[in-house]
């Protein structure tokens, strides 16, 4: 399916790749951020060599609201213009909206080229990059318009991780959090004891996810797990995007998420209530608040109803009986879940 | 991957098929001329049955010009407005555009939707619709933009070939001549005869190309074959499109594509010279002119470069030692392309 490369030196790393990966030109996909801060002015070691061997850099600007098919045919426009074919190999170095959009586009270039992903952001590492997702916006919708596509290597770099603003790793840590617990316990433990993504933590992540998403890279069954939290999440991180306001990154909405979803595994799972208590004081108190209020409940609700994951008017969901206990493909009734929102929404988190 | 259906009644199989089938809604998608042709006033038995079970009708203005991806983000709006889920089923109606670009945008919504494709043309029955591509025109370049995907079901009812225009039947027997050249002298011998579509010729077409699409659905080796014509006939059909003249058939194209490769057959690979002659008497003759001219030879060139077989400099073609002796991958230099190019605009084919 997909190699997966942990990198001490990045460019040491990529120059071993590329002298064994077959490929006629190399386009590099970055947004205006990334740009700035490993190109521009000297620059660091990788934006200089990544700038050295690439036949084009094609940068879109930074943001989730970019996550679109007007983005992806500039994309596809600066391929077809600077000759790539087939053969070509496109390098997706960025977050999560640059690793998502980048595979989407060569994916579908030339019905798929062959891309790497290099993720710059702990939400990217453990998240977006690898999996086998791709995936742009549409209508108001998250990852609405995506493929399954396989990169040809995923190259994790922690020591991107040492320059990254505060917010990006918290919005990594929501995933993280997330994975410790659908899996372990112990480590879901060292996470409410010490905030921290340790190297550790991270590589446990990953390889819980690739574990997954290999055993079901469809999403017919297991997989459907990864969405524990992205049930509330993905409509919260819709609206606030609607309004504009990417100050929200996406593990904060899917942290808030998790919230909700341990609110329902307590209704209907019997899930001990103190792990609600625990998760609000340990982990999401690390946010800031969404700022949704009760008015915005049934503007909530349809977004879930339009969730890829749900068909009709059946929400199913992504539920725990304890920490590391998960079950897919609960059925909840509309009410039990407009219940959790009033719960969570009148709750000041 | 796919199952093949031959309905002597379509819609008694596809009640069948829906029986079997699991979805929630159904959305069908079709072009203006097959809206007009199978649904309105009275329409036919398989239109009414249509309009009865679906939720949704969403049609695009028809014509190749429109299978861009404008047209590719109104279906997924309507899909979306429509409240498709991952369990809907599409039903794409209709000739090559419509299987071609109804597949790419069911392929990529919510990362995949099931369809069907019902083919309505000697061209969509013979190629488009069986094989897992599906594509759109982008930046001037057919198919540019794509994915390897399969229907859940091909329906082929060759019973609305009856109506259909000459200059759909012609478009599709390029296909017919393309598939027979390189597999049955038998069959292309009967084509030369007799000029028509048969049932059988039909079936054989279509066998043909599922079982070269099965040993290799990603064009790695073998389905190179299926290019055979394409290299010439797809810049023609770019530069017609690009010039408003819609006129020029996709199956008109690859005719004369043949023609290029017959020349390039006969100078590379010593195919008899008897065979070119036959071929522009008994097939070519039946289609009218391209009108290019030896002026437009560099951006047929061009056009070629582009074509997302080729990588870099080198031009891959499909050629024949023979009928029913095709080789894929032979090297053709540039000057010997232009030669050929150059040959076939000369005369007035």
């Amino acid at each position: 399916m997909s190699e997966l490369i942990y990198a001490y030196d990045p460019v040491i790393e990529l120059k071993r790749l590329l002298n064994r990966i077959e490929h006629d030109k190399i386009f590099v996909i970055t947004d205006s951020n990334v740009r700035r801060l490993f190109f521009k002015d000297g620059g660091s070691d990788i934006g200089n060599f990544l700038d050295s061997i690439t036949d084009k850099i094609i940068t879109f600007t930074a943001g989730e609201i970019n996550k679109n098919i007007n983005t992806v045919c500039d994309i596809w426009g600066s391929l077809s213009c600077g000759g790539a074919t087939r053969k070509s190999l496109v390098i997706n170095f960025g977050g999560g909206v640059t690793t998502d959009m980048g595979s989407f586009a060569a994916s579908t270039f030339k019905r798929g080229v062959g891309y790497i992903n290099i993720p710059t952001t702990l939400l990217s590492i453990v998240d977006a990059s690898v999996g086998g997702k791709t995936g742009i916006d549409f209508s108001g919708l998250k990852n609405e318009i995506g493929t399954f596509a396989f990169p040809k290597v995923t190259m994790v770099c922690t020591q991107f991780l040492k320059t990254l603003p505060t917010r990006q790793v918290l919005s990594g840590m929501g995933e993280v959090v997330k994975m410790s617990m659908l899996r372990s316990r112990d480590c879901y433990m060292s996470i409410i004891k010490d905030f921290e993504p340790t190297d550790d933590i991270i590589r446990k992540c990953i390889e819980w996810k690739l574990e997954i998403t290999a055993a079901d890279p469809r999403e017919s069954g297991l997989r459907k797990l990864l969405n524990f939290g992205h049930t509330a999440g993905h409509a919260f991180e819709s609206i606030l995007t609607d309004r504009g306001k990417d100050s929200i990154s996406h593990g904060a909405c899917v942290a808030h998420g998790i919230m909700v979803a341990l609110i329902l595994s307590h209704m209907l799972l019997k899930m001990p209530s103190s792990l609600i208590y625990e998760y609000k004081t340990a982990i999401l108190s690390n946010y800031s608040a969404v700022n949704l209020t009760c008015k915005d409940r049934d503007l909530i609700m349809e977004k879930i109803a339009h969730d890829k994951k749900n068909s009709g008017n059946e929400m199913k969901l992504v539920l725990l009986r304890d920490i590391a206990q998960p079950v897919f493909d609960v059925s909840v009734s509309r009410v039990d879940l407009e219940s959790a929102l009033d719960i969570y929404l009148m709750n000041d988190f």
